[in-house]
């Protein structure tokens, strides 16, 4: 159990993730890097709406002022 | 008597609580960890909607400057 | 007379205050902690629109960047 | 003749003052209290809309980020 | 020629400028004081609407974060 | 495989990224440089709607918190 | 070629720049001075509007935090 939330996110390294932005897009990948900023790289990302694969964007960097949230993948 | 929020927040520490984002959104779940960002984390984290369960995200990081508020879950 | 806004802000602990956010909702309750960004901790809140309480929420952490403004509660 | 903003606003203190928030509202009281996030303390704050008193709020603490300006009150 | 854009912003210092904010309002003043965050105080203020004068605030303070661009008056 | 997400963005110095912005817009282009607040300068630079080529708009300088993503031209 | 985006903002000093705004405003003018909040100074700014000449504004002076990106002028 983490009392830090950076060291519960990188539990989640490695693994797959999803991460929801302020403008409602949702991205699925596997979260490869991460900093204190939030700033996230994914692999193999998709974008999805509304649980459809919107499309595949590869190695992704997303800055994270624009994260809502980083969940597990389901 | 606390002090300062953190040490109010402490106090919620491993019990149920209710995040509000600035988007409308609510999560109920147990609060593992937060940082001074208010970053926070929560452990079987639900999406709310007007009362109901709108889905489940298990352990999920959310990002600080989307929260508004965080109460003890009722 | 304070000199610093803070210093104004600590006469009101412990005593009832009205939060107002930026997205238009208010919060009614005793508050309890206050740090430099304005983080707020509220004893016994409650959300009210338009003067009638909504709901009770009890010890709430409101995250300072939210908050427009905390006058005496009436 | 000040060279620096929060000089100007010091010669205002004990002054009344108008500020305006980004929301649009407008609060009329004495300065009593500022800092260099430009929060604010007013006395006998008024709440102003289109030149009326809409509601009358006491010492109020404003949030800096939330004031677009400050000028004497007229 | 200045190497750094508050060394411009010093030139104008005592000169009528124009002040335009990102909620699109337009004040016209002579530039008293200003600091590294863009805070300005000017002087024989006027809200400006189109090119109409629509009040006069006198000597106001602008917090910088409001905005977009400060050029001469003309 | 890199522990930082700006290691990852340094991978694709020099080959063609896709930039996307808050505000929709998408621009393809040349990363020749960036910075830890995510500024960064496109080489031959186009402005994309859709899939179409808007604009070309040659080597830009593109403020990094107007960033949403950054992805490997496809 | 530039390690670092204000090394490309630099080789444009002296040049014309196009300057575009997030509130869809556009500037052109000779760029004088940056720096690294990206505040910039351009001397004989145009404002345009699809690619009209709107206004002519002088040596003006733009807060960073409103540019979304600079290219040269075309």
């Amino acid at each position: 159990m983490e009392a830090r939330p950076l060291d519960a996110l990188n539990r989640s390294r490695d693994k797959k993730v999803l991460v929801e932005l302020k403008n409602g897009r949702q991205y699925l990948g596997t979260l490869r890097a991460f900093d204190i900023h939030i700033n996230v790289v994914l692999d193999d990302a998709e974008e999805r709406h509304e649980g459809q694969v919107k499309r595949k964007i590869g190695t992704t960097f997303i800055r994270g002022d624009t994260i809502i949230l980083i969940s597990p993948a389901q």
